[in-house]
């Protein structure tokens, strides 16, 4: 058994298919987002200008979330010394769940280290707890969903992505009897488009299925107060478990649910991925209360962001790249191929000082690779108008096809 | 399929075993630990000390500490903002992993958002990626390694604990062809004793399996840099991977490994658990990279744990506590039953206001419920004494057995 020669071609493979990640070495600079310094293959750190962050409403540097984690830091210290159950549980994280039941108007909620980490723990311990549990998956899901219904052991049921058909057509031919959950997410962070949620609760109702919705593109960004596509829609009260992440618009770090609280109880009873490691940090936790309290009040960064999304989806559909249909914030470039992909986002690093990740297998299907923009209240038109000469510059160097 | 009724009856099994866990809600007094407020059951925040807390130096009070997560927060704002491919790779991060590898003598470190995703991403991960793999795991290994190794899907040999005869057994009985890791803990927390870790390695040698060692309760502690037991007694470099928190003695959140690149590389390139989350926010990092550089060059806080815990398992000795052989820094009185150590505990907090969480199943077996002590170098002798005279006190009005 020759270890080191199975690591080196799991490596070799990586790349063979030119999807090997070089992981880029950047600081923002706080109160002047979306810039940022880079730090890899220069004499010392270089400006540019970040497109691709998931900091959607740049609320990490809003000064209400910095005095609040600073307040915190010099009241109770760095981390909370502990799991949940010993020493962990700080006021904080009471407080902080609170709101975001609040938030999404139920009746619990419970705080995770990430989103990776709560739609894994959270489904495995759902879909096990539930006995014959069948879990009906979007084809599109999250790696983390995906992870939390592997590790359940249950059976699953793959249903093509937004296909309300074809989820009807699984769920009429399951037992009627076994206990069944449908999971998705409402925005789907790659393509931009948006679960029929309604619709898919509506199937929930006439099969007894319960449901499980992934709104960690839409938390803070969606509905009046920041409660997501489900609070946009008026159909929070019809989900079973709604999640979230506190480290895209809220812009700190964490992840959680929200749910009745006899099913809050039993996750916080039972899942080992929340039970046996260390609580959220009291500092971050303040952070995100601050963030989610002013964005139930203020709809100026969604506003902002709004209009920088369909001002940036105007720019590129009308000098000719092809952008995809997205009909929400997240604005995706398809090149179909991961070489080219790292090659543009290697001439805008380098000749433009415009950040923006290659987005490659396994993130996305192989053959659909893209850039993937996230405008925001604090892009300009003129950052823009700057970017989108950029890419059409490009695009002719390369000799890159142009939207049909 | 009546799911209220699932659910009720999960959680009425949890109160009929006596394990229903009720968190405390505290908030730590930074610059005066172990003293604490708690919130739950009184007129307002009543003043604790805390026995209980994994933050075992009390870095997480650090000033250090502090003003390193005060610089960040001012320098670059509260989150990464990204994945680590995705713009999330801060350049603290890059500085952290640099260190961590220095610690552990070893080419590379990779950090993830706890020690439990470490743990969970790596083993399932790396068993995977090994075709064939048979893992041998300790008997006690925490419920982190237990998930990883479930999860990696492969085949798992448990021996019993630190039982070196019988993992010889075990690995004898393998196929001499197939890969083999051996997964074990230096400290295990729960008993406080210590893993054979030259042994465990001579064994590795013998029948060719990778290593892999938990050192989440012995960074920052034990060797004279705090590169952890493997440090202490220069073994560090026989391990093929140590894994470490960040939440424990470097008194922030977060966890990592520290292998040869070769195999970070790996890790790094294909757990979902790394690669599909919000990397860890920079301004943990920015402590932990405090926390960390002080500890390499200080022995003050590791002295005065030692002696601190040498005095408390004296104390509790001498006045005739059940208190375990541990040759650590854990203090562990065994109770033996879940419903007398929560009322133990319940006793401390409401008449002394001394916090210490009884520790049940499924973190330590039926029947072996105990409660858990970690003095640190700023628990006093006068803490002690007033601590053992309240158990000295509560011991005789539950009627419970005394040591033997
Ligand atoms: C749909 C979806 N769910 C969950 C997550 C995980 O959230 P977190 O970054 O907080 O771990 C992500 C991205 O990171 C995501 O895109
Ligand atoms: C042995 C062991 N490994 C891993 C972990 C998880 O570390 P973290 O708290 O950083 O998730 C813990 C405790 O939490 C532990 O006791």
């Amino acid at each position: 058994m020759d270890y080191h020669r199975v690591f080196t071609q799991a490596i070799d493979r990586l790349h063979a298919e030119g999807r090997y990640r070089v992981f880029i070495d950047i600081l923002r600079n706080k109160g002047s987002f979306p810039n940022a310094r880079c730090f890899a293959g220069h004499n010392g750190p270089k400006p540019i200008t970040v497109w691709c962050s998931n900091d959607y409403l740049a609320m990490g540097q809003h000064p209400k979330v910095i005095a609040a984690m600073e307040d915190a830091l010099h009241d109770v210290g760095a981390g909370s010394g502990g799991t949940r159950n010993i020493g962990g549980n700080t006021h904080y994280h009471v407080d902080l769940e609170a709101e975001l039941a609040d938030l999404h108007d139920k009746e619990g909620a419970l705080i995770f280290t990430s989103g990776y980490v709560s739609n894994d723990a959270t489904l495995s311990t759902l879909a096990k707890i539930l006995p014959g549990c069948v879990v009906f998956s979007d084809e599109l899901n999250h790696a983390s969903m995906i992870a939390g219904i592997r590790n359940s052991g249950c059976e699953k049921q793959v249903f093509r992505h937004n296909d309300l058909e074809h989820l009807e057509e699984l769920l009429a031919a399951a037992d009627p009897d076994v206990p069944k959950l449908i999971a998705f997410e409402s925005v789907y962070s790659m393509d931009g488009d948006v679960a029929p949620i309604h619709a898919i609760c509506d199937l929930a109702d006439k099969y007894n299925a319960l449901t499980y919705l992934d709104e960690v593109h839409a938390v803070g960004m969606y509905g009046a107060r920041g409660g997501g596509i489900s609070e946009r829609d008026d159909a929070a009260h019809r989900l079973t478990i709604i999640e979230g992440t506190l480290g895209k618009a809220f812009g700190v770090m964490g992840g959680y649910i929200a749910a009745d609280q006899m099913i809050i109880d039993v996750i916080r009873s039972y899942a080992p991925g929340f039970i046996f490691t260390t609580s959220l940090s009291p500092v971050l936790v303040a952070g995100v209360l601050a963030a989610v309290r002013h964005l139930k009040q203020s709809s100026e960064e969604r506003d902002g962001q709004q209009a920088a999304a369909q001002c940036l989806k105007d720019m590129f559909a009308d000098a000719g790249l092809p952008v995809m249909p997205s009909t929400t914030h997240i604005v995706p470039l398809m090149v179909g191929d991961p070489i080219r992909a790292k090659k543009i986002s290697d001439i805008l690093l380098a000749e433009y000082g415009v950040y923006v990740q290659p987005i490659n297998y396994p993130t996305v299907p192989r053959g659909l690779e893209r850039l993937r923009f996230t405008p925001g209240p604090s892009h300009t038109e003129e950052m823009m108008r700057e970017l989108t000469g950029a890419l059409v510059e490009i695009w002719g160097r390369l000799e890159l096809r142009k939207a049909a």
